[in-house]
């Protein structure tokens, strides 16, 4: 065996002689903190020859008390798949380029992570000294050609913090530069995109420059606006979600709100992350 | 064929003759808003003669001027994954029992919407009338042996709001009930598990019920514990992330700080969310 997927191992009682020593092929993978396995396959191999290997691989980590048990196949050993999942395995998570399956493996109850569940997006609320909102029409989306004004949006990427994610957004979309606020208010629906849940953060910008160049492939128009104007679209009295929302920034615009700011602090593993909560403690 | 996955589609010019009319059979997908084809396989079908229906079903949509071209397989399926990767598609996302996989088939600028990104989690404060908080030690994660007494926690599901989740996982791990008051402040980390990004709100309940039931899969003991002696634990303290929302709960525990409440309300598309912001507007 040559290929860098698998190791030798020895299992062998250390009261036995070195004859009695069995060498067994296991495929190679990393220990995680909840007993659990990390197969991340990388180079290309016979699809019959990785369906021994990693029977004999479940078996030796079943006796060794592991529980969960991952496997990523990049994309391009799509021909592996259909082995894994004969061996019980189930989809977990996919990405452009690769696929994790995972099977429970222990007698307990599975305790295994979650999928990803929710994608996030950003509305700008950004205001100049008169009174007037950056608002935007879109070329897609359910507003395409409606005539609605509104907020520019966005989605925030994987690894991205919202408040960078409400400027670069809005540097995208209007070509102007601001700086984050705070987060007015946040929503949560569902089936928003497939079975996937979604969360929107309402962020309020305070813009830097105020010269608008719209975004040719997703901006039809752009402009500054008075905030009254916007509040009083018929669209958006007639719709509960933008007319509550639209009520939170003309009660910010009148300094009647806060909502929460970003202060950077560090997770109990030693992350850098971001606390999103009213100033005042 | 008597495949339920295909369809026979006349292509033919209405002014030819019925003898001009080709029959070609294709894949059966429905059109989405975004000029996409979904296709949802559900019966098996022999790996080469899916392929053929592919290409033949890519190349017309071409024609038809379709863009993103989605193929949802069930587990069942997976022999048939090598084949439309093959035919140019990337992975999309994957929940246990399917993988869907998208390929942009137009010449403009790919615009498929992204993956979930996030998954999102609770932390539920808990006081009763003597200024105790309910906190739990868990059997497994970071904590476990390390005696730090934390809020109970838990993963919202796909589909699940945040003020329901933080009542569900309170009750399984607790035993107690509680109505949700709001969210006291939320946190955003990244690379919480393998590359996805974390939000982790942390919600004030309030409790109906005070007997402890503890979880056993998952908790190793819960109690009622003075407030202030939950904020003065070394690790609690030495912890930027803990200690800041720790004097977060203790500013609402002397009723000198508010959060964001949940309003129902409808989004622009009908259906039913949630908005987290401030009262007072």
């Amino acid at each position: 065996m040559s290929c860098s997927s698998s190791i030798s191992m020895e299992i062998a009682d250390k009261e036995t002689s070195q004859d009695n020593v069995e060498q067994v092929e296991l495929l190679s993978g990393v220990y995680d903190h909840y007993d659990g396995v990390i197969v991340e396959m990388k180079e290309a191999m016979d699809p019959k020859e990785f369906g021994s290997l990693l029977r004999a691989s479940l078996s030796q980590w079943k006796q060794l008390g592991k529980r969960g048990i991952w496997i990523k196949l990049p994309i391009e050993l799509a021909n592996l798949i259909e082995v894994v999942v004969k061996e019980g395995f189930d989809f977990h998570h996919a990405e452009c380029n690769y696929l994790m399956l995972v099977r429970w493996i222990a007698e307990t109850t599975n305790s295994l992570p979650a999928n990803a569940s929710h994608r996030v997006g950003i509305g700008a609320f950004v205001m100049n000294s008169n009174r007037e909102l950056l608002v935007v029409q879109e070329l897609s989306g359910i507003f395409r050609g409606s005539g609605v004004w509104k907020l520019p949006t966005g989605v925030v990427n994987e690894g991205e913090d919202i408040c960078e994610a409400a400027i670069r957004e809005l540097k995208e979309e209007t070509g102007v530069d601001a700086e984050f606020v705070e987060v007015l208010a946040f929503r949560q629906s569902h089936a928003s995109y497939f079975t996937k849940s979604d969360l929107f953060f309402v962020c309020m910008l305070r813009p830097c420059s105020f010269d608008i160049q719209k975004q040719a492939s997703e901006i039809e128009a752009a402009k500054w606006m008075p905030i009254e104007e916007y509040a009083d679209q018929p669209f958006v009295k007639e719709n509960s979600g933008f007319d509550y929302v639209a009520k939170i920034c003309l009660a910010r615009a009148n300094d009647s709100y806060t909502g929460f700011s970003a202060k950077p602090a560090y997770s109990a593993s030693g992350k850098r992350t971001y606390i999103y909560s009213k100033l005042e403690i």
